[in-house]
């Protein structure tokens, strides 16, 4: 394949890992686990794989390589993040260190490629095309969940056929969950084969005590705040649009407040705030509303509002909105069907309880539309298809003209819209993800020659030089508790909310009226591969504000 | 101000430029030249300004310090483009080292700030604020336009009050034309004032044979071919979309073609051979549609569209359908008013002429009622607020559905929409735009110097490294014709359309069918500013193809 100057001169790059992987390992123990809740349920689910110790990977006297090869089976689960493709070349370069006759393989668009048997062997020549390259395209990635027995078992057959002593699975917290699951399962009938998860999500949700971050969520944030800031420079010249940004990351918005942290917008709304305040969508235009109309006073009709994409959700009167829409729909759809469609909107209003009614005719046209027609084949709205970051566009300038024939605000109000997503989650890797990822990988077929599964790779004190990165192994067990889902109780992992009293938010809420009233861009720029380590080597700020704490 | 990294390490680049800058200058001066065409009326409406040479600065040995300061006004017009500051900075250095008591004005938010008598000098404080940096945050731009004698009496005053003996004026080709009205005006007065013009704008289409390129381009295309690199990861590891990406860029499809020259995308649209085709809407939609099936025969249902934005207008009979929209709805706005929001369709279609009215009904509801809503203060349909992207994506499923009726099409076809314009005029300028346009702010105070006036800046040979580059100046009249403007004649700088003989899109149309088929991929990845020569310091590819052929 032909490749840009990038990809070429980046080919060559060695990624940074931890000092003692270089050399000789050995295992060390830590003491039994927990997980975090719930923890008789969970060791009653997971008896053979609860309560195994933390593993902290130490320099050893011994040779450690391998008698016998190990065949290693991986696949790249959900939805892309930059620096899979390392995690991968770390697990091989890890496998052939052991013994150069270890093998890997990969199954195809992910879980389903074990279950249908379509793998391929990732040869020197395949990986060296790879290395600290961005998207899953090695071997394509995939949503099927890994959840029943059938699947299991259908798996194990190809497992055994290709002689394949250890799965790796790179996943968010979901199949995480489902590694662990198919860890516990593999060794409760004995089928000789080790399960390790890798921590990956742009999303930044899977990370706990013991998982720093999961990987791709540095590069990711940091496209993203390149455009930001591009934005902000262009809004900051022409000084007569606002920009309302969307940002990808539905279950938690940390990656709104990482580019936050990264470009001092205006406004970042954080949906975890949004909910723990109950806030209303009312309230939430009212707030930004507030702001614009406070920098118009200073004659500055500008500005950026950064929004996470799950927005809608978290808050608990549109939750609710949802909620009866697809209930009533669900009942009623033959009838919605027969109203002709410039009735639809009032037929809706008049069918709703008083309080969702009400909030439904406050909506703007194409949203009100899009919550009745655009649903998944389950009957629900699919929220996700929602522009978020129109709506509050919206509903801001209506908020905005009420105040101006109340005299209460004078200015100019020009929006322009954006939603990034798509355009980071297959960037090439930054350094960070670029050794992090590499080093996840290379712990993980470690993991492996120590014989262990249930565990996912981990690698920590990434604010540090990478010589003094930590790697180890966390029993996955470790990070569950129980919750609700689909109607019943079961064993996740727990998803990372942004946390209030965290030190990244509390950094951004002690700047955020700063950031409002002045300008305070910060503009990043594009991630830098060869300059000085300051430019090119830094982790995410969320990151960093988390370990200064500890 | 708080800074990012990389804003502190960029401040310190010292942008390459031409060995002859570097010591002491002359102007060598070729034979008197013509207008493109029309030289009479040129020649008439210029007589001022009309065939001086081109100029060439060539090393000296005569020290070219100036005995008496000169103090210049600077103004940025138009839409921002990476490299303002520096060709700002390049003036700075360039009179400070004539003359150290030299001082530089620039006027606020365009020619507006001249008219009104807004400005600010900048300093060297000022000046090393901004080196190396995108936006044009540091005097702002503006879109009011220099044309009438009452602006350039208003603005003498205060260029007099000031001691200004030269303006500055960095803006595209309209604006470079009012300079050199400007220029001829001033100097038919003996006002005393020099003007110079500097090339700018992020769309490609002020050039010709004297101007190589305008600033901007190549850091915009770079940050837009990032993305598109991105977002063909993506699918290329997901596997499943579509993706409809419009591109900056209303007069010309420079943009659009440079991104494929740099990221191979599956289809890429170029305006101006639509236009010479007499292609339809539905043509280019057929066109589309014919490649997302034969990529569905070989299971790839998945690809990249590039569109540039001012498609519509290229299209003869969308041109016509507008055309006759503006001139019935100027005629029967009120009627219009009157019909209910439901049949306002179908009013539009039974009062259209046939052929019109046929396009019309063809086109999906949500473009449909952009045409007849969202219009300007003078009534004319808002083009450039017709999502273009989504238009097409959705014609196109329409007509895959279709197909798949017919049985001529097998597949899936989801898409996903995107548009880049805002992500890319402010980014921090590429070296080959830190170069270049420092270059030619060094340039426009060496023609300064030498006393020129109605003169455009130029930097030539700027495929070679900086060393070898040329600098000297071209009489903007030398670029003019008469077109027709608003009902009238007028002389204008002509617009560099996309050549459909020429080099670049030549290269693009023999291996687009490849690309369409094939996946192909380029991932250019972020603007790097420390690595290696061949990733840091390449001009477009756009420029290198039209470079070979000279």
């Amino acid at each position: 394949m032909s490749k840009s100057a990038l990809q070429i001169a980046r080919a060559s790059y060695v990624p940074k890992m931890p000092q003692v992987l270089r050399g000789n390992v050995q295992p060390k123990e830590g003491a039994a686990t927990e997980s975090v809740s719930d923890q008789e349920e969970i060791k009653k689910l997971f008896p053979n794989t609860y309560g195994m110790p933390i593993i902290t990977f130490e320099e050893s006297q011994r040779e450690m390589g391998l008698e016998n090869p190990v065949n290693v089976g991986v696949i790249l689960s959900g939805g892309q993040a930059p620096g899979g493709h390392n995690v991968i070349a770390g697990i091989f370069d890890g496998i052939k260190r052991l013994n150069p006759d270890s093998r890997l393989y990969g199954f195809i668009l992910g879980p389903a490629g074990l279950v249908n048997h379509e793998y391929k062997e990732l040869t020197a020549d395949i990986i060296d095309e790879y290395r600290n390259t961005g998207g899953f395209d090695i071997i394509g990635s995939g949503r099927t969940k890994l959840e029943e027995k059938e699947q299991f078992d259908k798996g194990l057959e190809i497992l055994k056929k290709l002689n394949i002593g250890a799965l790796v699975i790179i996943g968010g917290d979901d199949s995480n969950t489902n590694a662990c699951v198919l860890a516990e399962y593999y060794k409760s009938i004995n089928a000789g084969v080790q399960v390790i998860g890798c921590p990956k999500t742009i999303d930044g949700d899977l990370k706990n005590d013991q998982i720093e971050t999961s990987f791709g969520f540095d590069t990711a944030c940091k496209v993203y705040s390149e455009m930001i800031g591009n934005i902000q420079r262009d809004c900051n010249s022409a000084r007569k649009y606002w920009h309302f940004i969307k940002l990808m990351g539905r279950s938690a918005s940390h990656i709104a407040l990482e580019c936050a942290l990264q470009t001092q917008p205006n406004i970042c709304i954080v949906s975890e705030e949004v909910e723990a305040k109950q806030q209303s969508l009312d309230d939430v235009v009212n707030d930004i509303a507030t702001i614009v109309a406070k920098r118009a006073e200073k004659g500055l009709n500008f500005g950026t509002v950064l929004i996470p994409e799950g927005l809608i959700e978290f808050i608990p009167a549109m939750k609710a909105l949802i909620a009866e829409l697809n209930d009533f729909l669900a009942h009623n759809q033959a009838e919605f069907d027969m109203v002709r469609r410039s009735g639809k909107r009032d037929y809706i209003i008049s069918k709703l309880s008083p309080k969702n009614s009400e909030i439904y005719a406050s909506l703007p046209e194409t949203v009100a539309r899009q919550l009745t027609l655009d649903r998944d084949p389950h009957g629900n709205v699919q929220v996700s298809l929602i522009e978020t970051e129109k709506l509050l566009a919206e509903m801001v300038k209506t908020r905005l003209d009420e105040w101006k024939k109340e005299g209460k605000y004078k200015g100019k109000f020009a929006t322009i819209t954006h939603f990034f997503g798509y355009e980071g989650r297959c960037a090439t890797p930054s350094n960070y993800d670029a050794d992090y990822c590499y080093s996840l990988g290379y712990t993980a077929s470690m993991l492996i020659a120590a014989g262990k599964t249930g565990y996912m790779s981990s690698v920590r004190n990434t604010t540090a030089p990478a010589s003094e990165w930590i790697a180890g192994g966390i029993p996955i067990t470790m990070m569950m508790n129980m919750e609700r889902r689909h109607g019943a109780m079961k064993p996740v992992i727990q998803k990372a909310l942004v946390k209030l009293d965290g030190n990244p938010f509390r950094y951004f809420a002690s700047n955020r009226e700063k950031w409002a009233i002045e300008t305070s861009y910060l503009y990043p720029g594009p991630i830098q591969y060869f300059g000085p380590t300051e430019v090119c080597d830094q982790p995410s700020k969320t990151l960093q504000l988390e370990q200064k704490s500890k």
